[in-house]
């Protein structure tokens, strides 16, 4: 398992490696929804999202192999990967399926990766990776289901405590599960968790109510950064000991959240950065007067064309 | 003349109507330029630019006419008023050149202001407006030349005193000057104040130069943000005073500017928000190793358009 030590181990590990990003702080009652809300902006990490913070901690842990690191992902993992063993002096190849955003293909390139386009969701990616890696033995950075990557993820949890005087409530989308996991790691039960994730895509949710991680269809709009068809080992673990909130949204809150983020904020977030945002607008969570919630706007990997021009 | 002191009382004053705005630090060496830069964001305050910070500060110094406030503005000047405005429930008139983005028309139209577009410039729309004060009774909250706006938008220098750990230099952008001289009054020498123009609307360069505000030639790109046909009085004999440092950038160096704060941190910003930067990386103002600069990136009312797809 990982704990809240790993998170702190993780920090010290990827400091200078990864940004601070900062947080906004918002009165209470603006975008329309009730609770202090604090945004941590973590789109303007390095790549574009969260990602790189697992990344880099699961390769410093110890010297990499020739052959470089190897990645399945919907993108955003696929891009931090690049960009990490860009930073560190090693080939990376990045496994995505057919529906990564051709945003982020083009981005994979550009940063260096070798980039193989392989089956419709995650899951295809993956299992071609991993024959992929018996083959090279490259070092397999798993997009969410490794102790490293979700201690790494956990350092989001760790910053936002030092960054607020105070947080009741931390609102953070879910695909495979190492984001919510890390920060739930890091706080331990002392701050609610609310996990959130498409209707669509309810990989935490069914394997809550079930009781153990199982396949789940996968659709909807937010598939290419949190379709995950089933949750990660660990994050079902940390869930279900650390009493995370599981909340469901649906796409046409993401949407709306995506666009208030730009009108009202100009803060240019991708769907899956808009997921704590639309819990909240679409009342999946609700929060009392005066509950101070930090949502974790995780990544900025999107065409911006279509926020163009609209009323304030 | 405006001092210290009037930016702490400013500061006291619009407390709670503005967002702080939060800073994003980097590691030496990013984004290609000399320095340690830390980026304040205040294109995520109200409406989009530093602007109500001035506009509150004028409108809440006594009791509002029954008409209302009046501005001339190229753009984000009025938005911030006629967020100001609806804030404080009452009408706001604002007077727009023709050369106007339509996005920033079409956010003051849904803000509630009365838009009037007259003129080529700030300066036909500034002459029609003063005309209109004087039948209405409105209170006119200049984009720039009062010392109420100069101290209100000088609570940015003392914000970002306080985010950060310590300050060599600011970069700031000139329209009519009301950010820099406010910034500048606020450090008072004890920070290097970085005045940034395009060459083709040099309105402090040239006052500078023959001793003087003079009218300018306005072009370029920039206009609609940055485009004052003369330096205000107030930044004038601030910035003399204080030992402002003027540069100026070309348009291409705006563009490049703005395209790399969205591919390398997935910042939206508009022109005038990027010439700070911009000063940076077209060497207009080149820090030494470790220099802490601090950048203003002042402005988001943008179409983001075309920033889509670049590669990373
Ligand atoms: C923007 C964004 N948010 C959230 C997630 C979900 O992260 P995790 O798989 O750790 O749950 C991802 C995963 O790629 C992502 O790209
Ligand atoms: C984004 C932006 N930056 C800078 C400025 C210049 O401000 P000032 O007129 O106070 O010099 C403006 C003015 O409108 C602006 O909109």
């Amino acid at each position: 398992m990982v704990d809240r030590s790993d998170v702190e181990a993780a920090a010290a590990l990827i400091d200078g490696r990864v940004r601070q990003t900062p947080v906004l702080t918002l009165a209470g009652g603006e975008l329309g929804v009730p609770g202090r809300l604090s945004l941590k902006l973590e789109l303007f990490q390095h790549a574009g999202s969260f990602k790189p913070r697992g990344a880099f901690n699961r390769m410093l842990q110890s010297p990499l192999p020739e052959a470089g690191v190897l990645a399945a992902s919907g993108g955003n993992h696929g891009l931090a990967v690049a960009y990490a063993a860009r930073a560190l002096g090693v080939p990376a190849e990045v496994f995505v399926p057919v529906t990564a955003s051709p945003v982020k293909v083009e981005r994979l390139a550009s940063l260096g990766a070798q980039v193989r386009q392989v089956g419709q969701h995650y899951a295809e990616a993956l299992a071609a990776s991993t024959r992929r890696a018996e083959e090279t033995g490259a070092l397999v950075v798993h997009a969410y289901d490794q102790p490293e990557v979700v201690a790494g993820q956990g350092t989001v949890g760790r910053e936002l405590e030092r960054q607020l005087d105070g947080i009741d409530t931390v609102v953070v989308a879910v695909g495979g599960g190492g984001l919510v996991s890390g920060i739930a790691t890091w706080f331990d039960g002392g701050v609610r968790v609310v996990a959130v994730e498409p209707e669509q895509i309810p990989t935490l949710h069914t394997a809550l109510k079930v009781g153990r991680p199982v396949d789940v269809e996968v659709g909807g709009i937010a598939t290419d950064s949190l379709g995950a068809q089933r949750i990660g080992g660990i994050a079902f673990d940390t869930a279900r000991r650390t009493g995370v909130v599981s909340v469901l949204v649906r796409d046409e809150d993401l949407v709306r959240a995506r666009r208030l983020l730009w009108s009202e904020l100009r803060v240019a977030a991708e769907l899956g950065g808009a997921a704590a945002l639309a819990a909240l607008i679409g009342r999946a969570y609700v929060p009392r007067e005066g509950e101070r919630v930090a949502l974790i706007v995780c990544g900025g990997n999107t065409d911006p064309s279509d926020l163009a021009a609209r009323p304030h």
